[in-house]
C-alpha cells in the first residue's frame, strides 16, 4: 500500500458570533463564507426577509474584531459612521480572516432546524399559514370576501383556488357562537393556508400552529416518508418500506425493461410507487397524530427512472441511448398527482434531475451536503447500480454517472445478498484466520456489498489476490499455511472461503460462503468504472486525487462502507480517513430541506445551472482510463 | 308630452385608411379616437404584439392628409424626417380632425373578427397552436424532450402541465410510419398547445387548423352556448336552452332564497348549471362537426347569482344586505369546474363582476358595446327583475342596479306571461279601437313586459292614465267613447281591458285581458327606479338626460321594447328614438370576444378599475328621487 499524501489543511477561517441576548457561538466557517451563510449554518437566526439576496437590507451585524471590506450595497444601508463602527449587511460581508461579529436583536426571528450534513435551514417554507381577523361588510365596504382576505395580506400577491373561496365563504359566514372564546363584536377570525403565491384554504379560527410537510425519500430498494411540522421545523414522525416495484426488477434499469416489454407495466409501477408513497403518508401521519388534511405539501427525492414512474411518465427513453428524460423538472405538481391523500389542494414538490442517470436523489444529496456552499475540493458518491459522483472545487461543480453494475447491490455475486440479517458486512484476514462481521449476530448466510470490498480490500493486503485482480494459487510462495486451505477450486473457478458450513474446513467448497474469481472480476469492474468516473471528473477540473480536501459517501451502501477498505481497493481516492465521511441518506435530509426553506428550494433548482455535467458513454478516453483504473494498488 | 330636444351631432371624425395592397377603406370615428382603435374596429389590420399599449412600436403608420399631434412615444420610434413625413405610433395617434392615412405592410398579420355591436376584434386568442419539427437528441444533445420543446418556442415562457410531458414523451416516440407524409429523415412534427402561458397538451402531426372555443351566455332564464373556430374567428354552431334551475325560481332572488331554506338545494343548482352547459356544449360540437377534446377554453358571462351557482358558490350574501359577492373573479378556472367536457386540461374564463348587481353578463355586454372605447356619453341599460345601468361620458364610466322588480318578467301583473306564443308584445290605441300585437299571431292569453310598455305608454297618450298614474274612470271628461267600456271594474280595482275573450265586450272583465290599477303601479315602480338609477348616474357626472347621445338598450327584454314607449313612461331618458338602439344579446357577444382575444379580456379585467359603481340603496336622495319620477310625463 502507498503512502497517503496530505492534503493542506482546509482554508478555514474562525468567527465568533455575539447574538443579543443569546450566548456567544464560535464557528469554523471555508474562508469566503458570508456571514449570512455562516450563521445560518450554524443555526443563529439572522433577520431578512429576502433570504440573503441583498434586497431587504435587515441582515445587519456589527464586526467588532477583524476586517471585513465595505460591499457595494453597505453604502446604501449604512451611514458613513456606522461602516466605520463596523456595521455590515451579513448577505454580502465575506469572512476572509478570524473575526467577532455583534448580531443584532431581531425584528422578525425566524426559526432555524439542522438537516442534512449540520446543515442549519432557516425556516421559510413555501407553506405558510396567516391568521386574520377580517371586517364585517357594511353597504360603505362592499369589497368581496377575497378582496377583505387579499387587503389582510398585502404583502402577498396570490392566486386563488376555486375551493379556497368556497372554504373563504362558508368560513366567514360559520355560526360565530361556535367558537366560544372569539370575540363577538369583532370579524370573523379566520386562518389563510398559502402554498408558494397560491391561496388552497381558508380554515375557521387560529389554525397557525398545525401546518405539516411529508419529505419522501423514493428509492429504488427502499422508500422513505418523514412527516415534519412546518411551524417548527421538527419531525414528526418517520416510516419506511421496501419499494413495492422490487418484484419488477431489482434495479432501475430492469424496471425500465419491464414497462418495454410489457405494455400494462408502466400503470402498474405508477400505482404500486402511489401506494407505497400513500400508505408511508397515512403510517407517519397516524403515528404523529396529525390529520392528513393537515399536511400541505410533500417534497419527493428521487432518481429518474424512479421519479418518471411515480409520474406516470414512460421510462423508456431513459434505458436506451441517448439517455432523454421527458423533463427535468415539473411545475405546479399537487400531491394527488403523487397519489398521495393529504390536504386536497396539497402541493407536491419533486427534486429535478441533473441527468437520466444523476437523478433528484442526487440534487437533494447534493444540497443536503452543501456541496454548492464549501469552496473546498470535495467529491460527492452515491455508490449503487449507477453510481453518480459530484465534485465540487471552488465555483464549479461537476457530475457524472458511473455504470457499476450490480456488486454492490449483492447480485451477481454468486454468495451476494443484501445487506440484511445473515450478511456478512465486515471482514478481517489475519494471517491464519478469518474473522466476519455478521449482520444481526447470526450465522453468515451471504455477502453484503461492503462484505465484499472489506473482504478484497483485507485480500489483496494479504497478498491472496494480486495486483491485477487475480486469485494466487493455494501453493503460491507468500501465502500465510492459515489461509491455504481457503484457497479452493469450485468448479473450474477459483474461490475464497470466507466461511465454511458448520466450521467444517474440509466440507465441500460449493456449499460454503466464499467469494470466486468471478466475483473479484465484477468488483474490480465495479470499483474501476467509478475510480474512472471521478478520476476523470477530477482532470476536467485539472485536479488530482491529492486535492480532494473531502469523500463524502452517500446512500445506504456508502454509510455501511469501511473508508479503508474503500481506499485500499482504489475505490475512492487517497485520501486521510478521517476526510472520508459517510454522509448518510442524504436524499432524504434533501427533501426535508425543500419543505423547510424556499430559499434551499431555490438552491436546489440553481444547481441545475450550476452543475456541469460530464457523459463518460460519450467520452473517447473513457475505456482507457477504466483499463487503467482496474488494477488494485498493492 | 313634452318636446323631445334634439341633441348636438356625435363628435366624429372621418379617416381613409390605405393599407398595403388592400382597397382603401374610409370609416367614421369618435373624435379623439386612436388610429389604432379606429383601424382595430373596422377590420384593419395592425401591426401589433403588444395589443396597443405602447411597448412593441410596430403600429406605424403615416398620415398623409391632416395632422396628428406627434406623441412622446414617438421620437422613440421614428427621425425627425420620418416624423415631418407624417409617421406615428397609431396607438399613440388621436384623430381630432378628418385624415388620410397609410398603413404599411404587415410583418405579423393578425386576423379579425366582427363581433358585439359593430365591434371588430383583432383575432389573438388565449388558446394558440404551434407546429414544430423537433430535432432528435443524440449523446452530444441530451435535452430532455421539454427542453427540446421549450427552445423550439423562444418566444414562450411556458408552465407545463404534466400530463403535457406525458403527451409530449409519448407523442415523440409514436411510430413515424404512422404519417405516411411524415420526412422520414427529420425529427417528429408535433403541435403544441399553449392556453395563456400553460403548455396543455402536445399532439402528434400539425392541427394547427383545429382549434375551439364556447361562449356561453348564461342568463336567468336562457343560456345560449356558441362553438367558435378560434383559427378563423368565425362562429360555426349555436344552441339555447331554457335555463333548468327555473323550476328553484325564475329569477335570482327567489333561487338565492331556495338555497336559504333547502341546505341541498345549492348544490342541485350547480349540478343544474353544470348540466346545461354541458348539454350545450355536447350540442354545438354534434353540430359544428368538432371532437369535445377539440375545445381548449370556454368562456362565461352570467350575473354575480348564476356565476356563484355555477361555480357551486354560496349566493346567500347576494340577496342580503351588504349584498357581498365571494370573489369579482376567478383564477385559473377549468372547464371542469363548470361541468363542461372539453379537452381535459381546457381552460375556462369566468366574467368578472362589477357588483353583486352588476355582474359579469353587464361588464360582457359593455365590452361588447365598446363602453370603454367611446368619449361620447352613453348610457347602457339592461332591463330585467334587476335593472343593470352603466354610463358612459369621455373617460368615467358609472355603474348602478335598479330593483325594478318582477313587472318586465310578466310576473307581479295579473294576466302578465313571459315573452312567449300568445303574449301581447305590442298595443296601439285609437280613439275606438285597441290593436294588439301577438307573439306568433294567435289567440292573446297574456301581456309581455314589452306590451305592457306599450300599453300603459298608449294608455298616458290617450288620456285613459293620468300623470300620477291613476286609471281614470269611464266617465271622466275626455274619455273617447270607444274606450269607455274597456274602463271597468274587477272586484275593487279598475282595470283597462285590452281584449275580451270571444271579442264579447258584455263579457265578465275578469275573463278578459286587462291591466289593473295595481298592474300600473307595478310599471311605474319598476320605471321609478330604473329612472332613478339613471337619472342619479347622470347627476353624479353633473349630466342631464340631454347631454346622452346614445342609449343602448340591452337583453332580450330590451331587444323588443318599443324606443317610443319606452321613453313615453320615462324609463329611457327623452332622446331622439334613432339614438336608442337595441343591443342585441351583449352577454354572449362578450364572451365570445373574450375568446378570440386577449386584449379584449384585458379591456373587461380593467373595467374593474375603471368603472365606479354607485350602490343606490346607501343613498339618502334615493327616495325623494325615486317619488319624483314615479309620475309619467303626460
Amino acid at each position: 500500500m502507498t503512502a497517503l499524501p496530505e492534503p493542506p489543511p482546509p482554508d478555514r477561517v474562525r468567527i465568533r458570533f455575539d447574538p443579543d441576548g443569546a450566548r456567544p457561538r464560535e464557528v469554523r466557517v471555508p474562508t469566503g463564507a458570508t456571514l449570512f451563510d455562516a450563521a445560518s449554518w450554524n443555526g443563529i437566526a439572522v433577520d431578512s426577509t429576502c433570504g440573503g439576496h441583498g434586497t431587504c437590507r435587515k441582515c445587519r451585524m456589527r464586526v467588532v474584531e477583524g476586517d471585513v471590506t465595505v460591499s457595494l450595497l453597505d453604502p446604501r444601508a449604512f451611514g458613513p459612521e456606522e461602516l466605520r463602527a463596523g456595521w455590515r449587511l451579513a448577505c454580502r460581508a465575506r469572512a476572509e480572516q478570524d473575526l467577532r461579529v455583534e448580531v443584532p436583536p431581531l425584528v422578525t426571528r425566524p426559526k432555524a432546524a439542522t438537516v442534512g450534513v449540520g446543515r442549519q435551514v432557516i425556516l421559510r417554507p413555501a407553506v405558510q399559514k396567516r391568521c386574520l381577523t377580517l371586517p364585517e361588510p357594511t353597504l360603505a365596504d362592499q369589497r368581496t370576501d377575497l378582496e377583505r382576505l387579499r387587503d389582510a395580506l398585502p404583502d402577498l400577491e396570490l392566486r386563488v383556488d376555486l375551493p379556497a373561496i368556497r372554504s373563504l365563504a362558508r368560513v366567514l359566514r360559520a355560526d360565530p357562537t361556535a367558537d366560544p372564546t372569539a370575540d363577538p363584536t369583532a370579524g370573523p377570525t379566520v386562518t389563510a393556508v398559502v402554498v408558494d403565491d397560491v391561496l388552497v384554504d381558508v380554515e375557521p379560527g387560529d389554525t397557525t400552529g398545525r401546518l405539516f410537510g411529508i419529505a419522501f425519500d423514493l428509492g429504488t430498494t427502499t422508500v422513505v416518508a418523514t412527516l415534519l411540522d412546518l411551524a417548527t421545523g421538527t419531525p414528526v414522525a418517520v416510516a419506511s418500506v421496501l419499494n413495492p416495484q422490487q418484484p419488477h426488477g431489482a434495479d432501475v434499469i430492469t424496471r425500465i425493461s419491464a414497462t418495454m416489454t410489457d405494455p400494462t407495466a408502466l400503470q402498474r409501477l405508477t400505482a404500486l410507487a402511489h401506494q407505497c408513497l400513500d400508505q408511508l403518508a397515512g403510517e407517519v401521519c397516524a403515528d404523529g397524530g396529525v390529520d392528513r388534511g393537515e399536511v400541505y405539501e410533500i417534497a419527493v427525492a428521487g432518481n429518474a427512472t424512479m421519479t418518471h414512474l411515480a409520474l406516470g411518465l414512460d421510462p423508456e427513453p431513459l434505458g436506451v441511448a441517448p439517455f432523454v428524460m421527458a423533463s427535468r423538472s415539473f411545475d405546479d405538481l399537487t400531491a394527488a398527482d403523487l397519489g398521495v391523500r393529504a390536504h386536497p389542494r396539497a402541493r407536491a414538490y419533486v427534486f429535478p434531475a441533473l441527468g437520466a442517470y444523476v437523478g433528484g436523489d442526487i440534487v437533494a444529496g447534493a444540497l443536503a451536503s452543501g456541496m454548492d456552499r464549501d469552496r473546498r475540493v470535495r467529491l460527492f458518491i452515491d455508490i449503487g447500480t449507477n453510481c453518480e459522483i459530484l465534485l465540487a472545487a471552488g465555483d464549479r461543480l461537476l457530475a457524472t454517472a458511473a455504470p457499476a453494475g450490480p456488486a454492490f447491490e449483492g447480485a451477481a455475486i454468486r454468495c451476494g445478498m443484501r445487506a440484511a440479517p445473515g450478511a456478512v458486512e465486515g471482514v478481517k484476514i489475519s494471517d491464519d484466520d478469518v474473522v466476519l462481521q455478521v449482520i444481526g449476530d447470526v450465522e453468515p448466510i451471504g455477502v453484503a456489498g461492503s462484505g465484499l470490498v472489506d473482504a478484497v480490500a483485507a485480500m489483496v493486503a494479504a497478498g491472496l489476490v494480486d495486483g491485477s485482480g487475480r486469485l494466487v494459487a493455494a501453493d503460491a510462495p507468500g501465502v500465510p499455511p492459515g489461509l491455504a486451505a481457503r484457497l479452493r477450486q469450485v468448479g473450474q473457478e477459483r474461490v475464497f472461503v470466507l466461511h465454511f458450513r458448520g466450521h467444517d474446513p474440509d466440507g465441500d467448497p460449493a456449499d460454503a460462503l466464499y467469494l470466486s474469481q468471478r466475483d473479484i472480476r465484477e468488483l474490480q469492474f465495479a470499483k474501476a468504472a467509478i475510480s474512472t468516473g471521478w478520476q476523470l471528473l477530477l482532470e476536467e477540473q485539472g485536479l488530482t486525487a491529492a486535492d480532494v480536501a473531502q469523500v463524502l459517501l452517500a446512500g445506504s451502501f456508502g454509510s455501511y462502507l469501511g473508508p479503508a477498505a474503500a481506499v485500499r481497493i482504489g475505490l475512492v481516492p487517497e485520501v486521510a480517513l478521517l476526510r472520508i465521511v459517510s454522509a448518510g441518506n442524504v436524499a432524504g435530509e434533501g427533501a426535508k430541506m425543500a419543505l423547510l426553506s424556499l430559499r434551499e428550494r431555490a438552491a436546489a433548482q440553481a444547481l441545475l445551472e450550476e452543475v456541469h455535467y460530464v457523459e463518460l458513454s460519450d467520452r473517447a478516453d473513457f475505456n482507457d482510463r477504466f483499463v487503467e483504473r482496474l488494477a488494485f494498488p498493492v
